[in-house]
Parts: structure tokens; sequence; C-alpha cells
């Protein structure tokens, strides 16, 4: 069985957008310098980190935020493997090029579904707000912070009124970014 | 001439304390973990850190909070290095066992004070509210993160409210702690 992780691009202010997200800016002002670490002419090592995540994917679990933003943007699941975005009204599956879109509508059944779905892989956590209700439930193992310089002043938070410990289990960066995997351990 | 820089442990949520600082607790709730890579029996990479910061401190700049928490616990300067404290009202220097303390009322004066104290060596900026006032004063050269595998869920934000632009320079690990130096390039 694999992991279920949160992967973020981070700010030093522990933002993952920038201020006034919309449909047209889903990264808000300023945030796809979040991202600019993955496109263009990555360093080796960031291309690796890419190439990792992808290649574990499994299965993903997103919001539907996440869904709604993303989809005309990617026109297809985000990773090629079936996703699962939590919603708050029941609907059919929405097949996509590489695999499908299924619409659930509680944390746990979504992430127990995406678990199955994933097999030995991993099931990837995409969102702030999914991200935290996973880490609420008690669901989630692992989270991946890509740290990019710099300081965005505003946006969505990561993290926002929920604490957790974790420990760090391997820490490697490119000259653009740093990437730190970690392990969450629940104060249980 | 040295850098001002900037240090500062700091959770995954951009916390430096935890919630609830108070004379008893001056790092807040659950705060103190942010610093227990320093203690005990650390690393060697984070004996080392310890050990470059102390070295390569030539003068210090912290606000009167700092100051006010710090000096029960420290029972000298925070570094043995002449330390410039900001404070709303003049008073005399306040000599100690490894150096002075000069308060100085206005952050442009205290950092052009401490530059020609430290020589060679850096300015070290301590407290995050002083740290803003250096970065918003366009003073700040540098900024390191020693990123704590902690989500404290409350506290004392590193950055507030301001943006900058950084890059990063380097970026070494110990198997509890990331540390990561940032040169900051203002968006001039």
């Amino acid at each position: 069985m694999g992991n279920v992780i949160l992967h973020k691009s981070i700010s030093l202010d522990g933002y993952v957008t920038g201020p006034d997200v919309s449909m047209e800016h889903p990264l808000g002002r300023g945030g796809e310098a979040l991202h600019a670490w993955m496109f263009g002419s990555p360093a080796p090592v960031d291309r690796e980190v890419t190439a990792w995540t992808t290649a574990s994917a499994g299965a993903v679990v997103c919001g539907r935020r996440t869904f709604e933003l993303g989809l005309p943007h990617w026109e297809d699941t985000p990773y090629p493997a079936p996703t699962f975005v939590l919603t708050s009204t029941e609907r059919p599956p929405l097949p996509a090029r590489s695999a499908s879109f299924t619409f659930v509508t509680d944390v746990v059944a979504a992430v127990k579904q995406a678990v199955a779905a994933a097999g030995d892989r991993d099931v990837v956590v995409m969102g702030a707000e999914t991200g935290q209700a996973v880490l609420r439930a008690g669901l989630l193992d692992q989270v991946q912070l890509n740290l990019v310089p710099l300081v965005l002043g505003g946006g969505t938070r990561l993290f926002d009124g929920v604490s957790a410990a974790l420990e760090q289990e391997f820490s490697i960066s490119s000259p653009a970014v740093t990437h730190v995997r970690y392990r969450v351990t629940y104060p249980r």
C-alpha cells in the first residue's frame, strides 16, 4: 500500500496561492510563481521530483474548487490516475482522457476509495482545504513541500488553524527550490 | 562588509512562536519545539549551523520585546556582539557580560550603527517584527530559515502582510531540520 500524500508548492509565508483567487487567476495574484520551478527548463532535481510524483500517483483526491478551477487548464485528470473529487452533492462519474473523475461527498469515503484504486501506489491529495480535511480525519501519511523563495503577503494558507507533528523524511534542493518530505505523526 | 541577515526557526505554517506568548512562555505554547534542533545532542550539521551563526555575528539588531523577553533567559547579549535594540524612547546603553546593549529609536539608524559595529561580519536581525521593519526599510540582505517539522496552528508569523522576492543561496538538512539561506531581491 502506498501513502496518502499532500504535495504542495508553498511560499516562505505559508501560502499556496497568491491573493484574489479567481477563475482567471486560479493561483491568485503572483501565485503562478509558486509553480515556475516545474516549467520552462527545470533543474534536473526538479524534473525528477515532478517525474516521481507523476509515477507514484495511483489515485488523486481533490476538492470541488481544484476540480472546477483546474479542469479547464488540464483538460484531463490532474495526474493520469483515477481522481476522487469531494463534492457536496452526488453526481455521476466524468470520464476524462487518462482516467475518470468520481464524485464523493465524504472525505473518509473519498480517501478509502482512492487508496483502493491506487493499489501499491500513492494517493496524491490536492488543494489546501482538502489537505486540511484529510489531515483532520487522521488519514494523511505524508506531506511534501516544495519551498519556493517568495513571500506572497496573502492568499490561501496550506495549514490554517490545524496543528500537527511531523518527522522530516528527506530534503533535497535545486538552485530554485527546496523539496522536503515529511511523515505526519499525529498526536495520538 | 557582511550581510544584514534574519535567522529564524520557523514552522511549516510560517510561525516563529506558538500561540499565547508571555514572559513565562516567550516562545508561546509549543514554541520551544522550534528550537529543539539546537539543544540536547544536535546533529553535526545543526551544530555547525549554530556555530557559523555565532561566529558570523558581528552585531545584532532586535526589538524591545525580544530584549525584554530574552534578557532574563540569556543573562547577556544574545550573541557575543554589540546589540542594538529598537525602542520608542531613548535610554543609556546597558553593558552586559559579552557586549553592550545600545537603544535606538529608528530602524534605519539601528541597522546603520549595527553595520558599522559589525565590520566584516554579519548583522543578525532578531525577532519577527524587527525583521519585517528591516525588510520594509529595504535593508535586509539575507534570510536564513530553519524549517522545523511542526504545524503550530497559531502564534507569531515571521512574515505578515509583507511581500518580497528572494533567491535561494543554499539548502542543507539534518535528519531534524532543513536550513535554507535566501538573498532578498526587493522588487526595486
